[in-house]
């Protein structure tokens, strides 16, 4: 493509010459010599010292930090026009839809149109198959497993009995959809495992990444909203019901129980125990550990998790200790000068 | 099931109309008109307003909450009482056992009685399956690995060579037993592998959560103890042993030669390092990092891990630092005054 | 065996009989009475009381804490010298080479001498494997997905499209390398999933941990350097560099486009956050998190994590408030005192 058909294809404004041939798109700092190297952040100006590439996409802001002269394509909102130019130099491929001849058919299970099964995939009885359905190889579905149309299993997904996936959906490899949740309960003084008969019902549009697992319901189901996008490692206990569009970044544990709210963000290893609620908008920085409620659109952090503020505050307080306790030292001394006056 | 029939199998006191049908049980807050609503935590009494069920199965303790005339079935151990109706509701599947035509069945494969093997499967040479054992889908037993009687695997499971796994088991779907450990040592510069001849051994009664890997040992075995319960997604490094009935929620890590007593508990996303011993009854609160040995029934908490109340004493004393600042500075002005009279 | 062979064998001084024969070898506080036990930490001190082994393969350094006449072959290096003990105990087994009837290959795909295909393996168009390669039952490798010589991949690994993976990598099961980037844009109010259409790069000599997922870069690769190594249940997100040689131990989590240098260290559970440089040679204390770059050979520890002693300094600040306390009490003491002389 030429700089100039590219600032078209994203709406942006080209500096340069637009008839410049450019041979692909690569990361600022990563970018070969006939490639167009993508800068939307600052952090990755440390990057680009002595990089060679043909010429940039550069969100407006970061325009300035490039010499005057550069090859480039300037837009306001950088990720949608690299989006945009990602669709164009790699279209999706085509699938041939069709049932892969090993794949082990239960009783009852019914196909939507045009739907893909790969290799050795396992579809137990009664499972039902949307238009659409792309299911990776090796992939299992329990007895009643509901799928929606358009919805992606990569290979290696799993699904216990009952799961309800909405439509859109995508699943990465070794997610585990409904397995039980873990629940006990001493009798006589013996422990017993507690019956998890709920369901895991997955939304329209969600997003869930490898290795990612989400309990059943013990009673009641595990409910996970339109649009909520996972990420790898994550884990939702049984019962908890997260809101639409919320996103959870890998290596999060919620507990049994809780209600995560709309619209939610849950940094990467952060922890929320069993039987809270977190309001909507809310946010959990990295790593923190939520023991108590949080309401709408607070931002938490820390160990455990307080208004991102105090938090702050705190942190801050540990930080000027050592001064405090020089104060302390000087009144210490001017008290015994006093004193012995 | 009427409201007086579930008073008779769980032992409850019923109030209300004896006659009273249910159509089926749900969580307090999520119970439809027709149904019987369990509640038996106080943080659930901010779902139930608006509620609609048609009657409650509900703690000793929580049934003044409830209004006066409110149909329900009180007992004094709800959970108990709740596993009891819910073997009633969902009565265990009944299994043909058989193995499937495309398992893969190695050289001196033992089988006992009314074994159920899945699709796919794939057993190694001489690999010992006890009576009444069912192996899901597309679970890989390595060669010389022996399973005890009445053991579930779920779909995808995978054991390496010679692991030992014990009676009445449960493993969820992409657990890893067996693995090698995380072993090197530098011989001449170089990084080289340590052999992991151990061997990775289940007791009885114990459930293996979702995705969790308890890799093998490296010199002697990794010993999970009877009733040992574990979470999704737990990290057991090689040689770690943990003593019988201990419980470890998801996102725990437990690292190389650490041994963990009896009856312990160590809470979501709490880390342990190697070569501890944490004693029998410890309890880790979650998402803490225990560093040092941890005596029998002692309880810690934070980031290292120190005894809970010295932790909350240190949190607490963080949270009054603004206070005793500004102690300090009414002392310097008083200072300032008297130095100046 | 016997001692003295051992001692040959290992390179070690043997301290009594020659001639005396052991039956195998175990961890201090494991052996049997006729087996050597392997002695090489202080902290197995504690377990050896009352333990019957019949010699020891014991450090210089603590040999001195054995009885003076116990049978030993002492070593100044204790670990290599277990590697090679090890290697003669447990010789590698010989596997013959061979494509299972049962696994799945595409159009394509070319193999190298002396490979190994297990069970259900699927291999999708163009796949290349090289010589002595062995992939596990129910291993998955995408389309075009290419694998140098003397890889092993465990049962169950997933390798999406286009991943490349280098000579004498290790991959244990249930890795999952190449799923996409946790990557998500806002166009016109909408969140829309980003292309990832990089690759990923897995260095020679790298070995990979049970459940850990590797994702694919979005534009640009993830790269794994040289002879890295990754235990169980780690992420590592889109556009990740690690360099050659660093260690990176469970249920890390490295967030989207941050560098790590060469002979890092991350401790267990420890997060690094996005866009990041870690120095070569840098150290990240267990559980701690990495929200700021850190410099070649620094130590860093905390949360958010500081350099070592900066944070041990904090830790002991805060443990010594109470008496901070007490000296602010006291001179408010003294002050009352003197004002009211």
């Amino acid at each position: 493509m030429t700089l100039g058909s590219i600032g078209e294809v994203v709406g942006g404004r080209v500096v340069g010459d637009q008839d410049l041939e450019v041979s692909g798109i690569a990361p600022a700092g990563e970018a070969g010599e006939a490639q167009i190297a993508f800068l939307a952040s600052r952090r990755y100006l440390r990057r680009i010292a002595g990089s060679q590439c043909a010429a940039y996409l550069v969100s407006a802001e970061l325009e300035a930090e490039l010499a005057p002269d550069t090859p480039r394509v300037v837009v306001d909102a950088p990720y949608p026009a690299l989006r945009t130019l990602l669709q164009q130099f790699f279209p999706a491929e085509e699938r041939t839809p069709g049932i892969h001849p090993t794949a082990v058919i239960g009783h009852g299970v019914r196909f939507g149109s045009r739907v893909s099964v790969g290799p050795y995939a396992v579809l137990q009885d009664r499972v039902q198959v949307g238009d659409d359905v792309i299911i990776g190889a090796h992939s299992v579905l329990g007895a009643g497993t509901v799928i929606g149309a358009r919805t992606r299993l990569y290979p290696h997904v799993v699904a216990y009995d009952d799961c309800v996936i909405g439509d859109d959906v995508i699943v990465h490899s070794g997610a585990r959809l409904g397995a039980d949740g873990f629940g006990y309960t001493q009798v006589d003084g013996e422990r017993h495992k507690m019956p998890q008969v709920g369901r895991c019902v997955i939304g329209d549009g969600v997003e869930i990444g490898a290795n990612t697992t989400i309990d059943r319901g013990s009673l009641g189901d595990t409910v996970i909203g339109e649009g909520v996008k996972i990420d790898n490692l994550v884990q939702i206990a049984h019962n908890v019901r997260v809101g639409a569009r919320s996103l959870i970044a890998a290596l999060v544990g919620v507990a049994g129980s809780t209600r995560i709210g709309k619209n939610v963000w849950l940094g990467g290893q952060a922890g929320v125990i069993n039987q809270l609620e977190i309001g909507d908008g809310a946010r959990v920085v990295v790593a923190s550990t939520v023991m108590r409620d949080v309401p709408a659109g607070e931002t938490v952090s820390g160990h455990p998790a307080r208004p991102h503020r105090e938090d702050l505050r705190r942190q801050a307080r540990l930080g000027r200790l050592s001064h405090l306790k020089r104060r302390v030292e000087r009144l210490e001394e001017e008290m015994r000068r006093l004193s012995s006056e």
